[in-house]
């Protein structure tokens, strides 16, 4: 018997979802919900129904994890909380800032409801918080980095979108390679937000539009561009759809850290991340850890998790002793 | 109240993690045990009683867990179910053959006596198997490759110093660049052992000893060199003391997958280890899992336990709240 995955919403991640899962054959997509209207919705996975939103509580006992695709901003506030009483829930929540919050409406949800609720998932927050903190454990005085990119980034681009006079444009997120290779080389300097990546705009700008204007409000932009090196490239609409249509990104954490009586000997260890489609890989993730939520609820458990309160086995398919014989 | 840790054994690996213990303010090393003459030991910690191994039960009320600094071949089969009837026990168990077997022993032991047994901790086992079972997991169509190195390999130095006219020697394991290069360019190659490594080995003869012969013999020494391109080096017992006394050594894992309805999207996940000292990143990675024994054993747990089975979280001594708001 198959693990039922729903997916709320139809983007770009829920795609990715929708991909993944059929790569692991022990899942199966039961539904898409949606807040369009349903007919206007045509999924990529042969006779899945898309239902509105609105009838979701009648798949109460036919989903065993619900996917949120959705966005951190507005959408996931609401959503995780509100389904996480009726549904084991995985989301992709990455407002830093306000995870503490959202940890504590999911939890309340999920323990009222004797539902399993593991938000955060993705890279990051989620692969790479699993490496921060593994290798905050291991190597417990040290440094920890944490790159992005080369990738686009879609809020960077976003920003760009809505400035005046902007057709449309796609940001990227670059790593300060010389900083990076002082890290490798064992060094931990304190970095500002400019020594550790750089900014490159690719924007269409609409006929007629003042492109020195449109430069100087991106390069001035308080938080997304003030702080950072950034360059700005002009290009056509056919430029934009050909060379940069794809969403690769990636990144790496590093950790450095020191042992010995006299912290004489320097360990570095460093996760890296090469990805040709971003939401396809987010995607992934949430995949394997609607597995471990689905596990987790048949072992009777209940509440909010993150990537640092699961144990790894619960992610795989595989049994114990497979992965004792292979993986180990 | 620190975590009480008793160490067995005082090579290498016993004292990398006597000097992790000093990187962890939540714990204390309490007794280290040993084999030889006690009075023959000298700690590094002020104040730390040596025991003789036969007077390790009457520790079983003042250890939280004891750390296994043996080795795999004959010390870990023997010792580790032995204690973990009577204590937490955490090992570096690695010979991957055995390790079912290993388990087997140490979950019946650890059950009867309602202790935790962690096994096969360290950086490969341990770190390594936890990246390859996460990524393996993340992207279930793919395949990964481990190289060790570039590094010292203490199994194939002492391989090499038990050959007739040998007086000492230090083995690299080194990590074939143009294969490596493949890989992270996204091909999925099958590889011989020799297109991932190749072995240099640097030998101080004895004096009048057949150099020719020496270099013979390692080179076709069955599973460590034959099949592998070995350089032999004949150094000065000086030379080897200068330029090879260290035990650095280091690799990385690399998972190679594909997402999408047509399997279009790459992704290659590295995960990747500089370490100066292997015994003391080891010992360190052994006494993160000696704090997770400790937590499962305060919550009831019982039985042996690897790194696929203990969520993130039990390693740190970072509370819940503390890890979600700066390392998520």
């Amino acid at each position: 018997m198959s693990i039922k995955i729903g997916i709320m919403g139809y983007g770009n991640l829920s795609r990715g979802v929708e991909a993944a899962i059929r790569q692991n054959p022990d899942m199966e997509l039961a539904a898409v919900f949606t807040r369009r209207d349903p007919a206007t919705v045509k999924v990529r996975t042969e006779g899945v129904p898309v239902l509105s939103e609105s009838e979701i509580l009648d798949w109460k006992d036919k989903i065993d994890v619900l996917v949120l695709g959705g966005g951190s901003a507005t959408d996931l506030p609401v959503q995780t909380p509100k389904y996480a009483e009726y549904f084991n829930v995985v989301d992709s929540f990455d407002t830093h800032a306000r995870i503490g919050e959202h940890f504590g409406n999911v939890d309340a949800a999920a323990k009222k409801g004797g539902k399993v609720a593991v938000i955060s998932v993705g890279w990051d927050p989620g692969m790479f918080s699993l490496l921060r903190m593994v290798s905050d454990a291991v190597l417990p005085e040290g440094k920890h980095y944490t790159y992005w990119g080369k990738g686009v980034s879609q809020g960077h681009s976003d920003a760009i979108r809505r400035i005046e006079g902007v057709k449309d444009a796609r940001q990227y997120t670059v790593p300060v390679q010389e900083s990076v290779d002082k890290i490798r080389n064992g060094e931990t300097p304190e970095f500002t937000a400019r020594q550790m990546h750089t900014r490159e705009c690719y924007v269409v700008a609409e006929e007629g539009a003042d492109k020195a204007r449109i430069e100087k409000e991106i390069k001035e932009m308080p938080n997304y561009f003030a702080d950072y090196d950034t360059t700005v490239n002009f290009i056509t609409e056919e430029e934009l759809k050909k060379n940069h249509s794809g969403l690769p990104h990636g990144g790496f954490v590093i950790r450095s850290g020191v042992t010995g009586l006299e912290k004489e000997n320097k360990h570095i260890i460093e996760y890296k991340l090469q990805l040709d489609s971003n939401p396809e890989f987010t995607g992934s993730v949430l995949t394997a850890y609607a597995r471990a939520a689905y596990k987790l609820s048949k072992e009777g458990v209940s509440g909010c998790k993150t990537v640092f309160d699961i144990a790894p086995a619960y992610l795989s398919a595989k049994s114990a002793e497979e992965l004792r014989g292979h993986l180990l």
